[in-house]
């Protein structure tokens, strides 16, 4: 899927609004007003354009979701699928701590998306499958934390899966505050939970 | 107030229940269905009372709300005002590290409650009140991490501001997950939160 754009006025050329540009208006506002709460109309409302309009672009509202929830899922379902897979010498270790810093820089990209994510509660088949596939990605993440602290690289007095929960835990808060353009970069923010996470903020003994 | 129920069962020996549990039982059906979309025939209906048996033992859903996020803001409100005392021979390092813990143990000890106050937006003046005085925590807990970075015991090449939204997201994040009575003990995970914020999960060179 095209991604990237951070402004609602891609157009074609042509009167009204393309599928994408539809797709970000309605994720923004599913995420300020809650996506059980929005309907068709008050995404029509909010484009200036009719509820046929609308239709010609998407089929429904759930399609919406499921397109955003894919954006969200796949791009951490691509950083997982690379952390997990074994590489000679790249420890299970190195291979964590990049699919955290990924994770971070996936969570800025798509931010509307995986903010619409984390708040899925599975009302609908759509929000089932999605936490289905979050799930999954959660499972595996915390199979590679298993791996690091088997290998001796990470800490083993924590449960692996206290961990992993606390690692990404970290990383989803990110989006009640972060917000792109502002004044912490993607590559520093990502950097920054690195270093906390794995080499802690306490100054070593020099 | 009386904090520390853990049961929807505490009565005074007259028919119906007492405000604890009314508060109690509220706040857990705020959690499920969300607070704006509850009206107070739902808690009627939920506790199988009548809308006026609740009406005895309460004025307003609002006064529900706001009972609840005092509740969850006293509790950190105590932390923090711990915290930030100057006191002869404790470093802002040891009494960061200590606010971090106690967050975890009050956000434990008040998990409901907690839950509620992460999910405010400040849709009315109960809520705007709530979001301030978050706000006036959280500026406390920014100057304090500014004093560790100052006394040279947190690490200077990360933002004092990103540290403190990371220390406290992950210490909210619990919410999505922890249950009181499961398998990780309140203790075990404040330390757990501690020791990978502050000392990291790489395992140092021995």
């Amino acid at each position: 899927m095209a991604t990237g754009s951070t402004e609602g006025t891609v157009r074609r050329g042509r009167p009204g609004y393309d599928q994408e540009t539809v797709l970000r208006r309605a994720v923004d506002l599913f995420n300020r007003q809650g996506y059980d709460a929005t309907s068709i109309g008050d995404l029509a409302r909010e484009l200036g354009l009719t509820k046929s309009a609308i239709y010609h672009h998407v089929p429904s509202k759930e399609h919406l979701l499921a397109l955003a929830l894919d954006e969200a899922l796949d791009g951490l379902d691509a950083v997982i699928a690379e952390a997990v897979q074994d590489r000679p010498g790249v420890s299970a270790y190195d291979r964590l701590r990049t699919a955290v810093r990924q994770s971070v820089e996936v969570l800025v990209a798509h931010l509307p998306a995986v903010t619409l994510l984390l708040r899925v509660h599975g009302n609908s088949d759509v929000e089932q499958q999605a936490l289905a596939r979050r799930r999954a990605i959660d499972e595996r993440l915390s199979r590679l934390v298993q791996d690091a602290v088997a290998e001796g690289a990470v800490r083993d007095d924590i449960d692996p899966d206290v961990i992993s929960r606390l690692l990404f835990g970290m990383v989803n808060s990110l989006v009640e505050w972060y917000r792109p353009g502002g004044p912490v970069d993607a590559t520093v923010l990502a950097d920054a939970v690195a270093a906390l996470a794995f080499d802690g903020l306490a100054v070593r003994e020099r």
